[in-house]
């Protein structure tokens, strides 16, 4: 039997990425459509203005819209639901089975809730036990992070040896980020606007904890200091970031080159599904990487880097870029939700037979 | 009599701007228009894609391309020449009599070049005196910043005496300061380019220059690291920078809010005909200056300051924004001519005799 | 004393516009500006998310925003409101003695209410003798037309001589024409939208009736078969039509170059504040107009045409645009007004006498 | 052994087009790549500034960049050169016994050469017959037609047995069909270029001939009268038409819906590799197709429509979008050489071998 999802906030922009991720998914079928009062008790095509390229996925499109407090059935839940909702109903399915895969910020900084990001930091998942023994869920809760820190953690994540201290961080996102309909375009055409409401505190706090060490049930976060200013750009799809780093360890650039290029993330992360196979890929021409060029580099979840140099300021620069709504969000959910599969936390579902049954479907 | 000026590089971008902005000067009258080979010999109006708004004045329209070694008869010069071929030919028209107001890089960091921006260092123009004595030029060549410097060098100079030591400067700059052709649509539409060729070195190096003091015929320059990083964005005009800055003397918010608003620039700047009032405009909303929203305060010489804030790495971040083809580029170069005649460089003709003729016209 | 002016719907993107276009208007002063319930009793400063360039005009920018069913003292109202709310507040207030120049739809089709577009039926104006006597009202209303239809009837306006009989029009329209925050910059960067909610319906119906004559207190609307296919792309600002147009008395082509080029429209409209002079500009380069270069000529109120060539199918084809908010909205709006100063129907007010309070003032 | 084909014209854009399209292709290898004198004795990473998305495949990065009169081993040679240069080196090619599929415009009105659309027009490839006999040809000259004309003549081709007498065209196109670096982003940032030179007379002339009939070595176009009208718009690829049609049988909506939706194209033509599957895909949703949103439908190859209506002036408007680089250019190119292999043309070599080989290696 292939692992049933549900998706919560199925109708919006982050929610349809989740659902044309999953279309041809080897482990998983979406089962479940949730959204708000709004929506539910339509079908998901009648329910959902459609924004991403092509059409609905055809198994998806027929499904009735549940509301958000209905009792779902299928063991994992994503969760695209804007943070204003996603606390209670969140909690709620975590306690009572559900292994919760979300994209909301609400937990994000939750002592027992882990940031998760596969390739660096795949043993927060032990938290999980602690929210059982805590909380008395009987599922999980694991957060995604900010879509703008997820290239920067996975670009920092093999330079923890080189122990960073502080990080100088401006951003370009894209449009997607602010979901749909977002951004006007009468604001963003010819134009760049300065500022994203939450995202600098997020970017200068995530980074640490996501970073940090998992030991006695708790996170040890990598003590940086860190800066932002983020930017909204007329991009479609994909956040770059200007790095400036600098380390206890100042390292060498060919050093840092070779940690990215050696990248893997711990077993069992690269055999996992949707983990891009390298993590990382570095560009040596200096005009990359390109936003609409490269941000569909491993299927959008590879993190893309570039321009490394020293800084005058700090000790290095460089520059990276990540699919907002794939590595940022929907795709780190899912890689997420594979790890969970992988570890042996859905009850009696490994991956081996998640995958035989969807081949045999 | 109106003070007859040359255009070299007229057919170009920045050409073209300078033609447009002097349309109704009231001390200047366009007279001749220079380019290269490929033009001359041909009206103005034949030899030129008019890439601007609206089309080419009907004054200049008729005008003769003359070629680059032609002999000039207008005091005033203005340059937009590409800096491959400005060393030679700005030289030259100097040696002969000519003020030449260049926007080319090639002479900016010579010891005897002023890099000229009248509300900033009015002072560096006596290093006119230096070029006679020691060239023996007739005239005089003074250039005005790269167009990203501008920004940067108009929002610092009034922090001088906070004694600012370090800069990290990120900029996300527009597609018209490649010039025209310039940046090909299908590198640009939904991208970011995330380098400039010879852009990061250029605003490492002219700040400290543009913010030193002149004394006994050299400039100090003020010493300050600067680390930066340049961006190419789908805006048409104006740049962008996000600065992150540390002084020896670190300021209060509101010592730097005090110098920004009380910044005029010495006399007789704000009274030359080019001159914003105020140079400086500081916003309190949290998501502007935007290019397209800001870019034409103060008729595009305007500098627009905004989210002035503590920066968790260095001492305060703000963002600053200037129209690169006026600010950055031919308006400078306009308001360094103003000055001179101002000052009383050029031969016989003062500004009062200059507007009475142009109004008596 | 100046001529005082209401703006309804003020805060929205039409609404900004005639507070921006008004800001220096020889005649007319903005003192009262409305909106709905939830702006009212705020400063339009605070009411107001301004979204053109620049900052809202500092005399505007203090005054309280009034509630839609608040009594007015203007005797020249504006509306910018959705034709969803227009209908009931610009009746009662026509009624109330106001002169109500409406942007809605609501009204166009009305047998007593003009689209008036004064360089191509002034005349129309008699109408509002017609809704004195048969509506009581004591004021009058008058609409202008859909902001695709402007450039449409404005070229075909000279060639009614040779009597037109057949239209096919394809449009390429500017976000702005959606209002604020209107098209989501997710569906419309790097994209084309081919369809427009109603806007083919009124493009096939309001020209004939504007093109009409008025007599014995009717129009008599010009006999036209019009196709539209209307489409949205990613433009700032101003509508592009590409016509194809067939004639009882065909024309060659100078006959509708010198028709174009000589017309003018019928006095007083051509000493107006806001009339374009010529209204109509021609262009022979095979590439214009385009909707960013050509958009502010005659500050945003001219027609811009070009291309004028045989059409393979019906008998010519040409090209057409025009500002879509000030030409297609407010801009002809104030135009509409000023008619009606002019012809004297604003009890005890003149032209000569607004114009002399303004500039004394 | 895999089928190996040669490029010319591969630095350009459509060149790397080709490159992209056949980096797994079934039956194709592409081992000579051809270029301008500047680029030959490069390697192909060398030559090429890569424009599309992604990097170049690594198996023709390493190819040596042969020039344009090196003679060449390929049965097959797809040709994206300059209508300039395509003329002389495409008939010595086919004279010497390649097959060549050129995207030039030079060769397309020709009476023995075929404007090859395999859905439409697969009998045209008789034409070689003659090219044989009367040019004495060893190989073949087939072009594909004008990228607008593409979605065009697919939308036509399944209406001919209404009899089509009238189409009026009017185009919104990608700056990808002006190549690179084509279309400067000054030219198109915030704007339309209602022009395309040479594009209208391609549209009036090229779908005559595609949608005629073969017989006894010559085609009879199918006499239409067809108006165009070609603008260029901010969007990356894919061309959109909003065409207008009268034929001699006047069609109900819904017998044109069911001749789209039923065509398939003659055998082979739906089993070979690059045909799309169906290659009509009508959408009923009004605001649909969008280029960004529906060029990628069928990998690029299928024509998309939508909006069948009721046309005023002529029997009926619908508009169709097309991928101007897949399906109007590189792409169709393939199919048509697929389809000469699929015919036998080419020597000993047949699918099954081309496609077992390919599988084996």
């Amino acid at each position: 039997m292939a692992i049933e999802v549900a998706i919560l906030g199925a109708t919006g922009a982050v929610g349809q990425r989740f659902i044309q991720l999953l279309e041809n998914h080897p482990w998983f079928r979406v089962t479940e459509v949730v959204a708000s009062e709004r929506s539910s008790e339509k079908s998901y095509a009648e329910a959902t203005n459609w924004v991403l390229t092509g059409s609905i996925p055809s198994d998806v499109a027929g499904l009735t819209v549940k509301s958000l407090d209905a009792p779902l059935t299928s063991p994992i839940v994503f969760s695209a639901l804007p943070s204003t909702v996603a606390g209670e109903v969140e909690a709620r399915l975590a306690a009572a089975g559900h292994y919760v895969c979300s994209n909301a910020s609400t937990y994000r900084m939750a002592d027992d809730v882990p940031i998760l990001m596969p390739e660096v930091n795949a043993g927060h998942l032990q938290l999980i036990e602690r929210q059982r023994s805590e909380r008395g869920w009987k599922g999980a809760l694991v957060t995604n992070s900010n879509c703008t820190a997820a290239p920067l953690v996975m670009a920092m994540a093999p330079l923890r040896q080189f122990q960073p201290k502080v990080l100088h961080v401006v951003s370009m996102q894209a449009i997607s980020g602010a979901g749909y309909p977002g951004v006007a375009s009468l604001d963003i055409l010819d134009n760049v606007i300065p500022y994203i409401g939450g995202e600098e505190e997020k970017l200068k706090k995530e980074p640490s904890k996501m970073l940090g060490d998992y030991t006695n049930g708790k996170i040890d976060p990598l003590v940086m200091t860190v800066s932002a200013a983020c930017n909204r750009v007329p991009v479609l799809d994909s956040h770059l970031v200007c790095v400036s780093a600098k380390f206890a360890e100042k390292p060498h650039l060919d050093d840092i080159y070779m940690a990215w290029e050696e990248f893997r993330g711990p077993d069992p992360v690269p055999g996992l599904p949707s983990a891009p196979n390298p993590p990382l890929i570095v560009m040596q021409e200096n005009d990359r990487p390109q936003p609409r060029r490269d941000r569909d580099a491993g299927s959008g979840m590879a993190t893309v880097i570039g321009r490394l140099r020293p800084c005058d300021v700090l000790d290095v620069q460089f520059i990276a870029l990540a699919h907002n709504t794939i590595r940022g969000a929907a795709g780190c959910s899912i890689l997420n939700a594979e790890l969970m599969v992988a570890e042996g936390y859905i009850n009696g579902i490994t991956a081996a037979t998640a995958e035989s049954a969807v081949a045999s479907a």
